[in-house]
């Protein structure tokens, strides 16, 4: 009997299920069976690769809100929460399926370079292989889809190993994926045990890793990998920054959305607030008063805006984040309140620029605010920390906004949004420390494969 | 003998010289030696065709000053702007010679959509075949290349029709083409008679036409040409938009140079002032007072800024238009004042946004000013004309400048720039009757080219 | 009452309906309603529009039995021809829907070229407006769906104009569209008076005209159109050439699927077969062997290969096209039986290079067999034509078929597949009067489209 | 005094000088200057960046004969093959040049999925920092330039470590860069100890290593290089294929340039030949005639075609393996003669597949022949190493080629041509342990680029 591992609900610590790692063997066998089903990939035409993940998109629409509430009882976020998620895992195999007839490559003219051939170069875009997808806890499905999705529409077959608190949903999702169509040796679901990890990563026959989560876990998937292709997507630690011509209403709701929902717990949460001090004081006001009204409860309740963080030791990191900014001189303008899992939505005032909560990643409900007077004074404070994810300004104008888009160390500035901004088309992933390689449907299928050129 | 035609410098009417029309026995020899040199230019690699552009492009910097002189004495242009011309014509040339490169197509798989056939769609790039070019007077040289250049680079051959003014240019034009190595079978200069244009247009030999010019002009090719590829770059009547967050230096020295300039003679010239109440009366005493200082006379001079129109025609023509609006209401902030083919700089207020001068193309150095509340309102102004070529806006403000985009019928907007904003390699053309297609030369190529495909 | 039209089914005669022309104050009403419509598509989202086409390919799907007895009905292809082609209407709509995600242009760095402006070209690519869609009688639905498909998916408004035979199967075209979600101000179906034609293609709310039909009707449609984007579909004189390595068994399949399937009338039929001397006989006695086993008969039943061509006036050109080349020395190795509408398949051998037969388009179920020795000796007979739509080569050589690719006049060749070869997604569209521009859905939509750049 | 290095020629083992190794300390003061000389690329506009790469080609032409004798000295390389690789560089920087105004991204209209938002995505190309750029010692110049080209295009600062062996030529390089107009700090050169490379992978501001060479050395980088780009073009052992339709005296031609130019030392060089048995015969006695003609002597003179391997344990290496694939029961056509550091062309029959000759990288002149009967049966055995580069066959037939390009793990396969097919802007790279990432100067400066997208 090889080792288990349980699971509890984060709200209410009722247990989840108890599973077992796969073993070593299996893992060998399930990669075995991958690089066979590989061959069979290359029989299978685009447009029934297609085919099968409009099946797929058909069926977690189908299955949606039974899969909504199992992420919401794996992870505690919020049922409306897991709902938008499953309407984002469904767009996001619409697009795998679509982008799967898009794969095309270039027919090259030789003579554009002496000496003359006569030659045309016939570029064609294959699969790497068998991709390892790594996936996190807080968006269990979106982000499988946009890893699976890519992968198998570019030819690839995929070892799926998801964050060990949401295994029934990702039983589920594969249980779907072979429904739609996908055979098995292209798709293996693995709980590999973590010493196993290094050899995993370093098996010959995982040709890429296609991973979102840490650093931590990043660099010991880089030393260990050999040279595969990497692809990962990591932290952020993304700045929201409202200009004294901003729209505060929009400035607001989307600082709510994009920190306090989740419970605070996205790579491209708005982790960090800048605002013009023109605008400060009626910005924390409204940002106050609306705050205070979200509901702060049980995730499987509509009315619910924020749920508990995933586990008590998440909640204690936050804590001594808050408490330590705090011990740097800031303010609390709300919240600083605890209770098991629970983080309170909590907003800081006066926050030093080199208080840990600004320069490290806060995986929590807490807002620091940052009044500032110019666009100068702030892009160093921003781009001081190791991450370089995403970016978000609320302002009108265009010398500001082209400034902070040439100036920060980004993936994306979305202007009059969040910097969570995301859509299923475009380019996704930062710089810096927060990763290597693009995902977004179109990108992660070029990650994910390579040039084979026919010169005729 | 065939009959002649003679030139005069605007300027002063000096004489510049009386040349043939090319007799139509001359038009069929040259096509069918074009004819010919599609077969010779299928058989020039793209390098060797690169190769002969940048030497093109060498050779127009090397004789920059004397194509800059010429230009001047055949249209009046001032010898400043033709030296910037001749500055452009070697970017286009050096663009066309690295677009040349650049031309490649698609590989596609065949099984994107049932039924499989496990095919490749190699698609390549084929030039047209022979390219009847037809450029203007107002900028002989510029306006050529950005024709000649990629039509050769994408391996067609050119029957190369001048403004009539600008003969003695284009044939030093030609001359240095085939110095570069142009054979003559590719390039062939004419100046058919006005009874011959109908069946040059119509000359199965002829398979695409390439015309830069007014609209009675379009209409005639269109009407006789059949079913040849047209690309037609043809009037406007730009505006240049001020909003009272607008840079009010940058903005009446983009009006300056986007107006006056040429004396007004380009079809991207703002063509119309529309100025925000809260900043008009800075804006216009600004404006009035640079454009009072400009110099305007003998085009030769290293310290003219506004030189003559093309004629007497014009000027006549251009006063017309200017004691309309007058009599429609319109005040004079400057100019009004006329002597041969000069019209001075003339700045018009008050004026109605219904008078043919807001409605039709004017070919000169007019600024009729239209002050405005709000962007709402000058919208369907802007829109009521048969034009939609280029507009700029000065403005710092993203929806202002987004709303401009989404509602003006025009090929561009440029923000915080005239309406003259043209590179090399950025798309250039309009909509509704400033003509179809586009140029900037990596279009142009496209333009002037047709995809075949070779499925293996 | 406006004048009135009857239809037969041109198998047995029988009425077809009798149907008013559009008059011509209603075909303005119908423009200037499309105009209006050109602003709700620009509030319709990609996602909107591909939701729509959609749900018009599952309507395609479920009214497909209906639909393609219909297309038999009215023009005579066998109810077996009827129902491939709704399967390709059916893949048409869905790549419609998928491209319609895919409309997307370049950002372009100003300062790739002197002088540095730091500026941002943003290419959109954005709808010419309302495009006249005017399709033939041979492929009623899936030429219909590869018009207004694109357009729409490319945010224009259409005016359908069906070729007068297809009246029914038109009108329950655009009824379905309608279910689908198109709103009727985005399409209007329109059957104008022959009188009407001219002004109509003249009109000024008409942005563009993609018509496939005859080479009569493009010249009629050019000369009155006035400068706007013609896409031209026309005839084609498509060879299918057999190389001595060629596949006997699969040429032979090809050739009696592209040039007796729909009695003969496709402007991609093998129109003109050529035969490598050494596989001559071979090849010919194979060919009539399976042809002369063809079912010739009620297009209504399902084991019928040939039903009539579209009427007797048809049927009389092609017998007389066929009489002709027997006068010119060609033998009749099957058929040159005629019964009203119906001509037998015909296979006719020792056909002169230049009777009419091998330079015109014979729009009919005839195959005049060219003998050769050498591709160098066919190359000149083959683009001895007007056309140069596609070429079929059975070989495996790769020399034989790069020189052909080469060096014939065609948009394209396809390797072991006959001349007829297409899928939704490759370039579709030939040389010289074959026309100009290209369809296949993603071509189609830039055909339809104009670049709006906006510099910031 | 830090420690030092000396070299000598292979040829004659004639000293060629002693150099200083990188202290670590200098080391760190070249990425700091290299990070700030990011600031400043980012200041220079991409035309200003093709005027520097301009030069550089120009200077290496004008230097070309003086390189070419470096690279001769110090690599043994025969002065022809030194002179074709400086042709080749010429080539690689007019091509960076090119390409670095071709940098351009897409952009992308949000509303291709719900919900709408209206916005545009500007997705630009940003350069990822400083690059550590590895190159290898047998194509010292053109494999820099491949690297250091497209790097500087891309807008990066490289730090450039060539082979021990290079170190003149390197220098001669880099002063010429500096003289085309890369500043400083945006371009250094350094030679750091064995025991250094691993913190100077490891370093945090190398942000990508570029790097040309051996498996082991690329083990050793990825292990350490944390999660850093990796771009790793590293060994092959690649096939010639010579079906017996294949061109023989072509075949022989290409099977000696594309090994035993450069003594065979190239990662494409054909290490394997496949020569069907109908054509076995004619095949050998053509090549072993054709190879002993081959001049074996003073790399320095016009005439030699082989000079010696890089040095005398390279020689015995390659000496071992010949002797063991003797051992194997291979029989010798041609060679098996050695002296110092030279190995005579070297030509074996009857070698077993599994010979370590077959299945590891020869990096000397020695052509192991294989017979076979089918495509199906050496495909097993071509697939059958670690390696998966390029690979040649020479045959027309179109379905073999397609076959063998579906089937064999490469990145390329030219028919009709050696292996060592190579132009500046095809893509380059393999697959399996040939490395990941892709040369060809467009594909480079994507792979050292990331998206930077700006949503207004």
């Amino acid at each position: 009997m090889s080792n288990t591992y349980s699971l509890v609900n984060p709200f209410d610590n009722s247990p989840l299920g108890e599973y077992e790692y796969t073993p070593w063997a299996t893992l060998e066998n399930q990669l075995a069976m991958l690089k066979e089903g590989q061959l069979s990939q290359r029989k299978t035409a685009a447009f029934q690769r297609a085919g099968v993940l409009n099946k797929l998109a058909a069926l977690l629409k189908e299955h949606s809100e039974e899969m909504a509430t199992l992420i919401t009882q794996e992870t505690g976020k919020t049922i409306l929460d897991s709902r938008v998620e499953m309407m984002r895992a469904y767009n996001a195999a619409i697009a795998s399926a679509e982008e799967a007839r898009q794969i095309q490559g270039e027919s090259l003219d030789s003579d554009a370079y002496a000496p003359a051939g006569g030659k045309i170069g016939v570029v064609c875009w294959k699969p790497l292989g068998t991709i390892l997808c790594i996936t996190p806890f807080n968006f269990p499905i979106n982000i499988a889809i946009h890893k699976i999705g890519p992968a198998y529409a570019a030819g690839n077959t995929i070892l799926f190993k998801p964050g060990p608190q949401n295994t029934a949903s990702a039983q589920l999702l594969v249980k779907l994926c072979y429904e739609a169509g996908m055979p098995e040796n292209t798709l293996q679901l693995c709980m590999p045990e973590f010493s196993d990890l290094d050899r995993l990563n370093a098996h010959p026959d995982v040709n890429a890793i296609n991973f979102t989560g840490g650093t931590a876990a990043a660099n010991a998937i880089s030393a260990a990998a050999g040279y595969k292709k990497l692809l990962l997507e990591l932290g952020g630690n993304d700045p929201l920054i409202v200009m004294d011509d901003g729209d505060l209403e929009a400035a607001t709701t989307a600082a709510i959305n994009h920190r306090f929902a989740t419970a605070g717990q996205r790579c491209t949460a708005a982790k960090r607030l800048f605002i013009h001090a023109n605008v400060y004081e009626a910005f924390r006001d409204l940002l106050v008063e609306k705050s205070s009204k979200l509901v702060v409860g049980d995730p499987m309740k509509d009315d619910t805006f924020v749920g508990p963080v995933i586990n008590q030791g998440a909640a204690d990191q936050i804590r001594t984040l808050i408490e330590q900014a705090i011990e740097d001189g800031a303010s609390v303008a709300l919240g600083n309140q605890y209770e098991g899992a629970f983080v309170y939505p909590t907003i800081l005032e006066n926050v030093s620029p080199t208080s840990e909560i600004m320069v490290e990643e806060a995986f929590g409900p807490v807002m620091p605010l940052y009044k500032f007077e110019s666009v100068e004074e702030i892009i160093p404070i921003i781009n001081n920390t190791a991450y370089g994810l995403q970016a978000g300004v609320f302002s009108q104008n265009l010398a500001t906004i082209k400034e902070l888009y040439e100036q920060l160390d980004v993936g994306t500035l979305a202007a009059n949004d969040g910097p969570g901004f995301r859509t299923e088309h475009f380019p996704f992933g930062g710089v810096k420390e927060s990763g290597i390689g693009r995902e977004g449907i179109k990108y992660a299928i070029r990650e994910m494969s390579y040039t084979k050129t026919l010169v005729i």
